[in-house]
């Protein structure tokens, strides 16, 4: 099934940018009168039919749509700070795309090696992985942020929401005075009802002990992935995993 | 912590070969008398001082052992058709090792595109991948098969172990025939005891009926990762993980 992406959606029809229109005209030679398949990158599909094979800007006309299509169950904020390679990055974003995510943000912490993150390229490849795994939103992808700033930030975002937001960071170093349960332990252990997840994944020098306790003060549950040594994008992936995993009917 | 690897060990003491010996003494500047950690590949970590700083062939003392250093409470056999890009099931192979797989083995199914497998890379990657993850083991990968004289030969390797083996196919299409649990249902639901699982992941173009109906004469049980459209790589990193998962404190 191919999906195209359109941010060019008024009520009845829409327009494909010139990429688009190039693939759909060109490469897969689509004429008017076709049927296309198309998402608007925030849920929706949208079944059309082409009104203009113009491969500069392609126009279809919607006869059908339909909402939250290949969604899931839950919402997760993978704030995750960037990788030495940046290749190990993007595939991360890749495959939590196709499992399940809905924002990654980019966190910088006092360990971190890696400062800068260019989100180009993330944002292409989100949009393929969203139209190959048949997703009708595309994570979204946040500016970079220090892990201090994501934590003040993110605690005004989820405040009032008492006990329907569960917040993990996951970390390796023992802290007597914060022991960690595993990611799995904590997802049982969450409210009834709590869809609303954020996990914090560390840079390879892993999180400072004040950036630790200052996401304790936060409503931060310290977790572990389990026993196993994990580069930063494998615990980033094995954290999408538990979560689609706990869902998982 | 800077782990080796022997394949030349006697007891009392072990040689690096050339590749290992260049890292050691050159890259890193080791020098006789210095204290080194090296791992067999099968499990068992060694805590060494080296005898000899030769760039061809270092040899070491051992001063001490560590049997299933780095292991996990389970034994995995992933069977995943080759990716039709390399780079792909280079990548499971890698993420595998570092969650905790025993044995890969590609498999090559009727609706297969790839048929081709070139070890050699991926052995590499796997040395790194357990050297990176601290692992005293590094998974093995076996030749390729087809997928029916893998269920065959399986059938052998797990017969008589009545309940102490789970063997899941994760496959795509509904067969009323055989209506698919989720594999977290039946993780849970494996006899009590059993830590030997084995599970298929089909082609892009997943398994064939024949393959399928095959699998299920033979004891598998039909299987799906949960609502995600996953490609082959992440459908076989997503099993390892629930795996991982299951065996989880």
């Amino acid at each position: 099934m191919e999906i195209f992406i359109s941010r060019n959606i008024e009520d009845g029809s829409l327009l494909l940018d010139e990429e688009e229109s190039r693939h759909c005209i060109r490469v897969l030679r689509h004429r008017k009168g076709d049927e296309i398949n198309v998402i608007d990158g925030n849920g929706c599909l949208y079944r059309c039919i082409l009104t203009s094979d113009n491969t500069d800007g392609a126009s279809a006309e919607i006869i059908g749509r339909e909402e939250n299509w290949g969604t899931h169950p839950y919402r997760l904020t993978m704030a995750v700070c960037p990788t030495k390679n940046t290749d190990r990055y993007e595939w991360f974003a890749e495959k939590a795309c196709e499992i399940g995510v809905d924002t990654i943000v980019p966190v910088v912490g006092e360990h971190s090696e890696r400062r800068i993150f260019k989100p180009a390229r993330i944002e292409k490849i989100l949009v393929s992985a969203a139209k190959q795994s048949l997703k009708g939103s595309i994570p979204s992808v946040e500016d970079i942020v220090t892990v201090k700033d994501f934590i003040a930030r993110d605690a005004d975002r989820t405040k009032d929401k008492d006990g329907k937001v569960l917040k993990l960071m996951a970390y390796c170093f023992e802290d007597e005075n914060h022991p960690r349960t595993s990611i799995k332990e904590a997802l049982k252990d969450m409210s009834e009802g709590c869809k609303d997840i954020t996990v914090m994944i560390g840079p390879e020098g892993d999180f400072s002990k004040e950036e630790a306790a200052l996401a304790m003060e936060n409503g931060y549950i310290p977790v572990h992935l389990g026993p196993s040594r994990l580069r930063t994008e494998t615990a980033a992936l094995a954290a999408v995993n538990a979560v689609y995993s706990h869902f998982m009917l």
